[in-house]
């Protein structure tokens, strides 16, 4: 059996306070990540996994935190690099629904939204800590067509969305299982770095952030029995080596 | 009636970051705040809410908040100023079990210490970015008496602690009502600052944020309806205008 293809979509970076990559740690020095989203093409469905940020709702509203995104980094143009159009995505789900999360939502007009029944409610109705993060609900318009989930949820065979709330109330990780080559467990917000990994430092921005631990034990315990490598959210250094669409892995 | 007597005890200051006192506020500029201790002296008791920070302590484990505390701001020295010695304290009860609201409890040896069954559980066994909040166990000895409460509790009468967890599980906000003069509503770290019961701004330490901003709109309703003055827990401002031992408020 072919393994789906799996395309990763760059997305430009944005810049925090590293206190709030890792909470307390190093406050007062900026950071500057990547953000990307996940492209899986596979035989019974083509899904996006996150949509990266709008460049014109960040320097609105969270100008302070200097996005750079060219025109080939928004979601049509990565789209375009691997042969396909916003009409073609049949399912977009996002690990969240923050605003570097979400930006690019508003393309996928052909699309079936996934989302955590709790995730919609929040973004709607947020705590007074998350409102810059749910600041961009444009995909929110009438016309879009959610599904809204909860629990552990296999999406097509072999594609699966784990709950790991604590960044967020409905926060899902994605795991893309390969028979061919290694699994992929992308982390979204659940875990910003390969340190969140190692060292259960819990990111600056969340919910629950006893919910956060536990979130960082299942990846690990995910990425163990799975046998598959982790994907962290946002962080440079492994980003810089790996494959970016047009490149793909899987696929053979 | 006679109201108690209410003796703010100074117990010196520390360091932390602006972005601890208000969660996401101005990351990397550090920020010197006071510690102090309220001694009610009652018919019924003598208690003591928050005992301040062992300097020994926080030397060895948290040097980098640079503790300041003189031999006469500590809590033999600032009971003395009031005319007690540590065995005259009946009733030991700090607004949660972090090193800076419990360094001086192991001198209250007659004492009961009224402690929310959960705070003595979390402290006990920490979340993995507690440790450092709930390092000093140095009042945890043997013979201790402690005696589990929950809920809002009547100390004695006139005299209340109401629950605002949030900064931590089992955390206590202390009223105590004055016929007099106005009644007086100790924050706890429910309440660093003025501005976290204005603007709903929590602290960047916490176990539950959502519950931090319901703690804070409990507190706010308190003040209202029982007509109090609010006392933050870590601010220097107000701190400098208020009347420290041996002055005492109420008494009357």
């Amino acid at each position: 059996m072919t393994d789906p293809k799996v395309y990763l979509l760059d997305g430009g970076t944005l810049v925090i306070d590293e206190s709030d990559v890792h909470w307390h740690i190093n406050a007062g020095n900026p950071v500057r990540f990547p953000v990307y989203s996940v492209l899986v093409e596979h035989p019974d469905a083509l899904i996006l996994y996150d949509t990266g940020f709008d460049l014109d709702h960040v320097n609105r509203v969270l100008p302070f935190e200097l996005p750079e995104q060219t025109e080939e980094q928004t979601i049509p143009a990565q789209l375009a690099k691997c042969g396909y159009s916003p009409e073609d995505v049949d399912i977009v789900v996002n690990s969240h629904f923050h605003f570097d999360h979400v930006g690019g939502n508003k393309y996928l007009t052909k699309a079936t939204t996934l989302v955590h029944k709790e995730e919609l409610r929040h973004a709607k109705v947020p705590e007074p800590f998350e409102r810059l993060g749910y600041s961009d609900l444009s995909f929110d318009h009438e016309g879009v067509s959610y599904k809204p989930i909860s629990g552990d949820y296999e999406i097509v065979p072999g594609v699966w969305l784990f709950e790991t709330p604590g960044h967020t109330i409905g926060h899902y990780s994605l795991l893309v299982e390969m028979q061919n080559e290694r699994s992929m467990l992308f982390c979204g917000d659940a875990a910003y770095t390969r340190t969140t990994l190692e060292k259960e430092w819990i990111a600056g921005f969340h919910l629950d952030p006893t919910k956060s631990v536990e979130a960082i034990r299942r990846l690990n315990y995910l990425a163990r029995t799975k046998d598959a490598d982790v994907y962290p959210s946002h962080e440079l250094e492994p980003y810089l080596e790996w494959k970016l669409a047009p490149e793909s892995y899987g696929g053979r």
